[in-house]
């Protein structure tokens, strides 16, 4: 069934998003079996969880891989890896905490290990990505929020409850204006995310008369992808939005550079697929602000896991990765 | 001749300044058997380092511990952990890099490692101090330069090149008018080190006309501590100097809390022996800046080493802890 050659040991990833619940079994290279997605907005928690075991189950008969899944990796918004629980999701609509590691390991009877989605992407790039084998780096996610996930010395950095990296709430002054989701001015995440790119786009349309195609898409309908398909189309404004962002990013990045003296920094989900777009202005600007010792030393890469499936891939590396 | 119990394995501390080098023999809870100083201005790197042997060789002969010495660790401004080697330190009068390891090693056959200060001081708080079994926290070293050693999850970080947690070089607004000696501007050392307090105090004497003891101190003889002995005896201004600079450290504080969601930051060195006058307007602006996870979670405490002895006994703790 399968053309290519499988190593376990095998692993269910999850992506347990605000709408729906992907998962997937993947083998320990990051080969997808199978996957499947269920609607997260179901009337209470229990029933979602019992749905998804189900299918869990379901797949692992399917492969006659029963007893040689290895673990369960679950990748949320606000996951604490050492609780086993969701903390706090404003995205989901049953009531926190989420006590997810147990309501999988009573159902299914396989060891469970959760991380929010930033540390399961930096764990996902470690273990089939672009990361792997670089001992020092740090994940950026750049999507619905902005995240992050710091691998140090070959570590996953976690903290007292597993909110090490939380790299989208690190304040900076071109973000002084712009006030964040969690309360506070100046995030990084009222810039990179999908809705900063928003914000950007609105003001930089309208503190200027030029002709951009972007004055076309209607007010609500503006996403990141629509800004980086003018940019791509040569749409002057469009360009700049990005060379703003990446900008934006790379001042970010020479803070943190000092952090974990990195080797690499990547960028990963949604607004990340714009590529060079922000890659290019990121490398500029961090050359421009780092301390001398980081200059010229680390590179800028986009992630390496496949788009759809970069999330699942995340969850999936976490029982191979956490004790 | 000593009269508590000593706790084998043995190491020796080297603490390597730009005007003396000291150094002790230490038991593995932090006692210092015998300690010693010689000047750091020979004319050649070999000539230091012939001395420094030499020196080390007689205290451990003179305390019967020939061969039950573990290690030899030595903190030093810019030493890399993973060379080997001091990498270009300003205040040392020989060329760099010095390979300070192989130079000890080949002297006296004793296993020798050696890392910045700030890290020996994130080390020796874990090992002998504040910091014994908290497996998450921050010490940020305040003196002639600032510096960070960031322990998280019972790791020291380290990094590609063993640069990780150089806090002293993260910029803030609140220092955007003041240029580092590392060329750039804004960064948390141009506030926080002896000459950050000493342009604060400069700052704010021509900045009011208010009375101050302070004014009385010639130029080019203020310090840090006069400043704050002149705090303590209820000198205004002083007070104000100690207050700001609390402040900027707890709006740093902030920032670094994401990075890995820490338990404690501890004050190490001279200028943080100022107590209580930075740790309580540090914790006020912490909580006012800080995100909602880590509001009330971090605590903000002084170094539990001796004072005369702590970059002694940091240094002391690199064997132990590093492999």
């Amino acid at each position: 069934m399968n053309s290519y050659q499988l190593y376990p040991p095998f692993t269910i990833g999850v992506d347990l998003g605000g709408t729906n619940t992907a998962y997937a079994l993947v083998d320990s290279v990051g080969h997808i079996l199978e996957k499947g997605s269920i609607p997260t907005r179901t009337k209470s928690v229990e029933e979602w969880a019992d749905s998804l075991a189900e299918n869990i189950s379901l797949i692992i008969d399917k492969q006659k891989l029963d007893g040689m899944v290895e673990g369960i990796g679950i990748g949320a918004p606000c996951a604490n890896a050492i609780t086993g629980c969701i903390e706090a999701a404003t995205n989901l609509p049953w009531p926190s905490p989420i006590p997810l590691v147990n309501m999988m390991e009573s159902r299914l009877g396989i060891r469970t290990v959760i991380s929010n989605d930033a540390n399961a992407a930096a764990i996902g790039e470690m273990t089939y990505g672009a990361a792997a084998g670089i001992m020092n780096f740090i994940v950026i996610t750049l999507g619905t929020s902005v995240g992050g996930g710091i691998v140090c010395d070959g570590h996953l950095l976690s903290g007292t409850r597993g909110f090490a990296g939380e790299l989208g709430h690190v304040t900076f002054p071109f973000a002084a204006d712009r006030k964040c989701s969690c309360g506070r001015m100046g995030c990084l995440h009222t810039i990179a995310s999908a809705d900063g790119i928003r914000e950007t786009t609105r003001r930089f349309l309208s503190e200027s008369e030029r002709p951009s195609i972007l004055r076309d898409i209607p007010k609500g309908e503006m996403t990141p992808k629509k800004v980086e398909q003018a940019a791509k189309k040569g749409d002057r404004i469009a360009q700049e939005i990005y060379r703003f962002t990446g900008e934006c990013l790379g001042k970010a990045a020479a803070e943190f550079a000092a952090i974990s003296d990195p080797e690499a920094i990547f960028l990963f989900g949604g607004v990340a697929k714009a590529g060079e777009l922000l890659l290019a202005p990121m490398r500029e600007a961090f050359m421009e602000s780092a301390l001398f010792l980081y200059k010229d030393r680390v590179r800028f890469l986009p992630s390496k896991l496949d788009d759809a499936d970069a999330a699942i891939l995340g969850a999936a590396s976490l029982p191979l990765n956490m004790k």
